[in-house]
Parts: structure tokens; C-alpha cells; sequence
């Protein structure tokens, strides 16, 4: 694997290198980022009122393991390895249900809602099976802007310092995404896409707008400022959103009014839209009507799947107001920007991007993104910022950026 | 490969342990399983009477290799690899044919029934090529129970030993086996299923009925005992049938009378239901009226095809006699059974199984399964029985099972 | 690997050995090749003239990379990997088309049809940026009979001695191959197989025609020399083309006559069909009126793409005369020898054939491609022909092939 080519400088000084292609295609990288990235990092994974009674229950996928996550009676939403203690068979065998507990059809071992086997054929005459130990495994969990997120690993990352981490980074503090009261909103459409691409494609997609004005036409005439290539999150200093034309309504598709704006959303953030990469597999876009979350699950190394919410307030789901439009400008940025990512996959592979291909200035956030993976798979450490020639350089390039 | 798993005692001491999760799902184990185990024991692969004549002839599947089985003129029985000694081409196309030489199609080198290379172009002259030498290759072949069986090995196991061993272990005696006089029935029926699941998860499932109560309803209607979880093979020392409960006529899906009885059973076998597993890949069962026998084709780790056969009396089968609801009983049992594998498999990869599940005292044959593989894929002798606390412990246990 | 196979006498002198069967089935064998084999020689990729316009581009793929071959303003045809220097997205992204420049989709950097980066954007505040070091990356390319040859590697072995060296050792000169005028030509038609078999079969295959008789009936009855399983090359020491039967016509699937015949064919080529193989993907077959060309594109190590053109003077194509008879004849052919080969592919995983099978004298040519592919492939030096005593025993019984 070409590890190394970030630090080897380019011809053009002015542009950044990338990883060799072989990231993006290699089985064994991707069975490590499952276990290293995945399944050791905080995972969005479904909203928090989508189980809103007792009992009730959803399966997902997280790296490479199928959990159930279900409202339990006295502890609040839990989640578990969806693996029977006895033989191993999927306890859920759909993809939701309600029920009062969580019985394995094999052999009719059942567990309680809160994990502990309550009974199985036989049992009683088995004393010496203690139901806490033979409970479902447990994993991780917390709520957070009205999702449920799961850790898999043992002793999880600190959530403040990771997910959290990544908001105070993009704004300086929490406050700022809690004033659009995301965990109050109710879903208004959600879509799943299935894209053959890498995972890291994605994520370095959505961290730069250099490609907007070539592939987002809807998006740009919303959003001009796009079409100029940047998508600067300060500048002087402050933190800077990307502002509406001034002949703009709202965010959708034809730059027509949107619906109910947000009610606790800050002076200057009206006519503002705020992206945040919250790695490895959520991002957050906010506009003053509705909150747009992407969450990724990684399939393969050339596979991954993105579902993309669409989140409004409680009155405008409720009374069924149209949110087409809104949905649909997004819709489009999504299926732009994962058939980039999909005509950009084949080419991983290729001898022509062995050592990988080049950011301009303006992308030196996917710059961070690659020391950010590097650092988690183990490769090696950060280099001190200010020791890079080729950071210096680029600094210089994008100060207003 | 967490192969020690076995010998880690289980926190609930009722139960057995068993392999970790991977020995199901690694095709390196696969790989080797067929090399150790289903290419070099014996394997069932058809019904004798199925090559009537001679010149008849079948493809069959054992391990990786596929042969052509041909009843010849003076040899009986034979197999050969299905692979031309000249360039490779397979010889027999289809999937069974007759004809009085077996010629590949593609340079026409023509082998008799009997194996010798008989005629090529040009072969006139080219004295030196020694017609035994370039014979197709056999392969060991017995005939047992009506069925054709083959061993791939250079020097088989005994047959005497292994197979009809597996006999001897449940009856004492063959001659219970015998009183079916199975190699006389005829095929009423055969029915082919294509399970999504290791084909040891389908051995194990075979070999114990504490599942039965779940997801049997028919099978336990018809055995009530089968209901309370016990597969025993002995009782008070005595050999152990399963029997029908009182209100039952024959062992069909609604409990009504079958068809004629099998006249050589022996006293007490008239309402009885009797199992054996004969490793790697045969299954037996027999009830008065006809015997039920399964043949597993592994197809990779995590495919299996498994094929049963429902035998009868020649006379039930010429006479066409209505036999759906015999076959009906145990094609469910299958469905049933083999679904369960497919949901089990999945979990097989996730991290809550890689040091395996339990076994309650009644599964005990399915340890003991686990001890045969071990030992036969040469990863550690069998350790005496009687120096195993685990082993003791569940004895005490199962002591009337 | 068996690769030292071909090094055992086999018992019946007469024939010669073969590899083992792996070299057709193991995918880093497969792998080694494309590097090895594909990736470093000449490979005959498509037609020049289906790019007759400045701005013209194909997509094709070699070894495991996808390349623009363009024809350009000022240096004809050229060719690229279709790999975007800035990110690696694919720049062509349908299989042809015309345009003025070669324009990536994804942030719009674009390139000359001679390949330097001409535009970008911000490309104008990056002056370091060179645009020839970040222009499409080039690959080698060649005109000959009319169609593109391109080669991977940084410095391409000689064209005059590997490609026109085939021609040179089956007629002694490349002016055989001239007299039919083959840049001259046009495509009467095309047709695509995909064979499920390793692409060193189908080479095989094409080497010898000892399986005519038994595979070939209209190809035999054109060619009745075929019949005798010989695809002789010299007699008396006199270059030897395969005469068409007595009452034979034309070169067509019932020997009626075909179109107009090539103008400056030599004497003695009127009623001739010579065959020439174009190591590693390329096969030549000439009749008195028509030139047949297969291209091979090897996808895995068991399955193999095949284009076959039937290539016509410019009137017959122009006029629209009737040219389904000629090409009906040898489509045939290919489907009887890809047929064939699909039947041979399984075979070579067989315990059976991992040391290999035999070839007949008649065969020897097979041989000799064996000995080129282990030199290329580097397992071994080229024994010197006179000191083998099984090629000596195989040329005394070949003398007159």
C-alpha cells in the first residue's frame, strides 16, 4: 500500500497529494477499517422516535455486525449483537417488530427487552445458567439530535470529544447546531442509496465544492457562491456559512419559498446553509427550514450504502405541507455526487493513480481527512502541523478559505 | 481458528461448549474439509438401481471433483474422474446418458466402459501409448443400502470400519439396518434443496431435537416425544426408538395410515422412528413403512445442497400408490430445519460467536460430532473420554438421554 | 504451481506433457499474466479507421487498465489511461465519442487530445501547475494492418521482433501478410464471445487441428486436409498453406463461392488458408477473399473475451454484397472451438490433470507456446532445442507436419 504519498511533495506546489488509489480497492484496508474505524468509533444509526414504544424494535448494520435496537421497559433504547448465547441463530429474523419480549426461533431461548435471558426449554433444570451472563451481548448506546448511535467497541471513544468534537471544530462551540432543535424534528422523507464506491470517496466528496460548479447546476443557482469552488467554514476569522442568492426563496430545487423555518435557529443563520462532516459515516446539513443527515454503511471496498434523511418541523409532517422541492434539490446533489463517486471508483485501480492524484488549495479539508484515517488505522502519527512545508504552502494558498 | 474453544469450560457448567464461530465460515477450512474429509471418506452419490443397464451413466459431484459413475459390461459398477487423459476436456457433458463407449467430443479420444483408452485418431501409430496408462482415471467404489458409494482417496478408509460403524454405534448390530431391506425399495420421491448454510450447522441440527418443539409442529405431532427436546438412542441401556403417540396411524403429515409396511422389520420396530448419522454427508431414517435418506453436497462454506430420497416398497412405488402425504411429514421437517441453518449461519462471522455458543445436555452428540471433526481434520487426537470433567459433567446430566 | 511438468517424459513417448491444470485456474497466476504478459507487450486493441476524424475516441481495456485511444489534430492516434490527474475519475465515461477536447465530468479539468492539461478551474492562480507533467498519462501505440496496437510499459519490447516476428517464422518474410493488403480493408462484420475459459486454452485450441474432425464438420469439408488433424506450417521445407477441397468454391460455410478476391495475393495463395498466431491476443487467418482477425481481452483467469472480425475489400463492404456465408463458416468455427474450451475450463482444477495431460506429435506447436509462456512469465529460461530429448523424439515424428 503507498502509505507514504501524502508526504512527497508534488510538482505543482500549489496542489496537495492524495493516498495511492490501492485504499480504495484493497479487501484487506477495508476489513481493517471495519474493525478499526466501524466497529471501534460512535455510528449513527436510526432515529430515536422510530422506536417510540416499548417493545418495539429495528435491526441494523454496523461494520460487519447485524444488532437489534429496541425501546426496552426500564432502560431506555439498548442495542445487541443479534446472536442467540445458545447456537448462534438470528434472534429477529425481520427487520422490525413489536414484542413484549426477544425469543430465538430455533430453540425458543428468550431474552428480555433489557437482555437477560428469561427463559428456554428445559432451563429450570439448569441452575447453574446465570441470565445476566447468558443475556444478549450488549453494545453501546447514546442519543443524539434524535438518533440512536452505537459503539461496538469495549470501552468506547469519548463521545463528547469525537462526535461533539466535530461540531465545536466546524462552529466553535455546541450551541449552533442546537438551536435547529434537530432531535424535536420529525422525518419527512428519507431515500437509500446503493453506491459503488469506497466510503472515503464519499466522505472527501462532500468536504469540497470545487467539483459544485460542474456537477450541482439546482445547487449553485441556489447557493452562488458555491459555483466559485469554495466551501469555507471561516473566513476573517469568523465562522462562515454559505449564503442563498439574492434572488432565492429557499432552499429547494428551484429556489422557491421552503416551509416553517425553525424557531430557535441564531441571527445570520436565516439564509444560511452549514455542513458538517461528523466521521466516519454522518453528515449534517442545516438550512433554516429543515436539516438534511446522511448516514453511511460500508459494504465493501467498492460498496457503500447512504441513507439520506430529510428532517422537518413536527406541524409541517404532520399537516403534509409539500416538501418536494426541498427534497429534491438535495436528491439531486445525492445522485450528482455519488455518480462522481462511482465513475471515480474503477479508477483506484488503475497504475495511473498508484501514488495517487492531486487537491488544489481549496480541498486541503480532504487533506485532513486523509492524516485523520491514517492516524486511525495506525499508520503513524499526525505530523506537527507547523513542520509541513507542504501544509505551510497551502496555508498560504487558501488563507481565506 | 479458535479450535481450542472445546475445551473452555462454559460459566454454566450444564452446558457443553463448542467450536468458535469461524469454523463455519472460513474458506481456508472449507478448503481443507474437502480435502480431509469428503475427499477422502466414502461418500453416498446414487441409487444403484438408478444405473440399470450397462452403458448407463451419471455425473456426480464428491468434494471438488466431479465423476461419471457407469454400470459396464463386466465390472459392475465403476467411477472414474470425468476428465479426458488427453487434454483435459470433461468426457460425459450431460448429466447422465447411455452409450457403449464414453468418447470425449473433443479429439474423440474413446474410452471403454470399463476405463481403457480404446480408440483416438492417430493412435495406430503411436505404439508406445500404453491403453491402461491412459485409461480414465477410477476411483474406489462399493454399493451399500441400494446406493453407489465412492472414495476419492488412494487408499480408502475401511468401509467396514467408518460406515457401517456409524451403524454399529447406534444398533450394536447392522442387522437392525438390514430388517429395512433398503437395498430393495424403490424411489418414491426425491427432492433437492439448495441451504444457504454450512453443512456442519445441517449435521448438528440433524443430530438433536431440542429444536423440535419449536419449529417441528407436524414432526412432534406425530412424535410426541420429540416435543420434550430428547434425540435419545438408548434408554436404560436399551436401543431407543422414537415412537408415535397413540392416536397416530402412520408417520404421514396428519398422522394418518402410510402405505404397506416393510415386511422384514423386527418386533417393536412397527411404530417406531430410528435416525442415524452417517458421517460426512448421510443421513438415514427409517419408520415402518419407508426410509427417508439425506445426501449432502457441500458447495462451499456457507452452501450446501442436500438431497432426499423417500424409499418404499417396489409394489407401493409400481402401483403408484398415493404417497404425498408420507413425503409431505419430513419435506417440511426439511424446509423447517434447513431455514433455521440459514438464519444461524449469518451469525457464525459475528464477534459474539468467535469463541462459539453452548449445548444443553441433551445436544451432547453434537460434542461429540465436534470432537470426530477435530480429530479428523488432524487438529488434535480425541482426548479420553473418561479424563474429561466437561465430558462427566454432562454425562451425569444425560444420563437417561 | 506444476510448473516443471513439461520436464517429465511421459510413459507413451510419443506424447508430449503439458502443464498442470493450475496454470489455468489460479487467479495470482492470472495475475502475474496481465502484469507479465498483457500489461508488457503489444496488444492488438482496435480498428484505425473506426477513428477516422480528429477528435474521435474509443474506450478500450488492456490488462486490467482502461485507456482513451483518440485520433488527435497533430499527432494521429494517441492514447491514455482514463484516469483524470486531479482526483482519477474517469474522463471518458461512455465507450466512444467525439469531441474537441477530453473534459473530465467531475471538477472539469481538461486536456488536449494530445493530452497536456489546457484548462481547470483556478488552473490560472496555480502557475506552477505544469501542464504537460499533469496532461493525461500516455501509453505506447503502433498502426499496423490496420488497427491501433498499444503497450503499458514505460519501454515496450521491439515491435519488429516480437509482432512481426510471429509473421517472420511462419512465412520467413512479412510480405506474405502484405499482399492482403489488410490496412486496406474493411469490417464486414463483428461479432463478440464471451468464453468461460482461460484465455491460454483458446490459444491452444487455435494451435492445433487434430480436433477438426471431430468438432469441425463444415470447416472440414471446406478444408479436407483438416480432417487429418494436422495445422501443418512447412512441407519439404516449403511454407505450407491448407488447400480448400477439390470441389470447394470459396471459403464459406457450404463452399460456394465468396466475394471478390484480394488483388495482390501471390501465386499459389488462390485456394490457400494460412494461420498465423499473434502472441499473446491476436490471431491472423487469411482466405483468397477475405481476412479474419481475432482479438483476445482476458477478464479472469476463467473467462475470456473474444472480437473476431471479418475484414472484406472497401466495394464488397460498400456495395453491401452478400457476406453471410464467409463469415457464417468461421463464426461457426469459433463457437464449436469456444464450445470446447468451456468444456476443457473445469477440468483443470482435477486432481486428475494437476500434473497435466498429453499432447499428440501433431500438437507440438502447443508445446512450444508452452516453453514461450514460462520464459515471459519468467519461471524458467528456454531449454536449448537441440539438447531435449522429448523435443527431438517429437520432431522425428513430426518431420513431415
Amino acid at each position: 500500500m503507498i502509505i507514504d504519498s501524502l508526504d512527497a511533495p508534488l510538482p505543482g506546489s500549489s496542489l496537495l497529494p492524495t493516498p495511492g488509489g490501492d485504499v480504495y480497492t484493497d479487501p484487506e484496508t477495508f476489513r481493517l477499517e471495519q474493525q478499526n474505524i466501524f466497529e471501534t468509533m460512535w455510528n449513527c444509526v436510526l432515529r430515536v422516535d422510530s422506536l417510540a414504544s416499548a417493545g418495539q424494535w429495528k435491526r441494523v448494520t454496523v461494520g460487519r455486525e447485524e444488532l437489534i435496537v429496541v425501546r426496552t421497559r426500564k432502560a431506555g433504547i439498548q442495542a445487541y449483537y443479534n446472536v442467540c448465547r445458545h447456537r448462534g441463530m438470528r434472534v429477529c429474523t425481520t427487520d422490525e417488530g413489536k414484542s413484549r419480549t426477544l425469543k430465538c426461533g430455533y430453540h425458543a431461548w428468550t431474552y428480555a427487552l433489557e437482555g437477560e435471558l428469561v427463559a428456554a426449554p428445559n432451563l429450570t433444570s439448569m441452575p447453574d445458567v446465570d441470565r445476566q451472563e447468558y443475556g444478549l451481548k450488549p453494545v453501546h448506546v447514546r442519543e443524539w439530535l434524535g438518533y440512536v448511535w452505537v459503539c461496538l467497541a469495549d470501552e468506547p471513544p469519548s463521545f463528547e470529544e469525537t462526535v461533539l468534537g466535530e461540531v465545536r471544530t466546524r462552529f466553535g462551540e455546541v450551541q449552533s447546531i442546537d438551536n435547529y432543535g434537530i432531535e424535536n424534528l420529525k422525518l419527512g422523507e428519507s431515500k437509500t442509496y446503493e453506491v459503488e464506491a469506497n466510503w472515503k470517496l464519499i466522505i472527501e466528496n462532500f468536504m469540497e465544492c470545487y467539483h459544485c460548479a460542474t456537477i450541482h447546476p439546482e445547487l449553485t443557482e441556489v447557493i452562488p457562491e458555491f459555483a466559485d469552488g469554495l466551501a469555507s467554514q471561516r473566513k476573517n476569522g469568523e465562522i462562515h456559512g454559505a449564503s442563498f442568492g439574492s434572488d432565492i426563496e429557499g432552499f429547494t430545487v428551484d429556489g422557491s419559498s421552503g416551509v416553517a423555518e425553525l424557531p430557535a435557529i441564531a441571527p445570520g443563520q436565516e439564509r444560511k446553509y452549514y455542513a458538517i462532516t461528523v466521521k466516519p459515516q454522518m453528515f449534517i446539513n442545516t438550512v433554516p427550514d429543515h436539516v438534511i443527515i446522511h448516514r453511511m454503511f460500508p459494504q465493501s471496498e467498492s460498496k457503500t450504502i447512504v441513507v439520506c434523511d430529510w428532517l422537518f418541523l413536527p406541524e409541517v409532517v404532520e399537516q403534509d405541507m409539500d416538501i418536494s422541492k426541498s427534497v429534491e434539490l438535495f436528491h439531486r446533489v445525492n445522485q450528482q455526487d455519488f455518480e462522481a463517486c462511482e465513475l471515480t471508483q474503477p479508477s483506484m485501480s488503475s497504475k495511473a493513480y498508484t501514488r495517487g492524484g492531486a487537491l488544489v488549495p481549496s480541498e486541503h479539508h480532504i487533506e485532513e481527512f486523509h492524516q485523520w484515517w491514517h492516524e486511525t488505522m495506525g499508520y503513524r502519527q499526525q505530523p506537527a502541523a507547523t513542520d509541513s512545508p507542504v501544509k505551510a504552502s497551502a496555508d498560504a494558498v487558501i488563507a481565506e478559505q
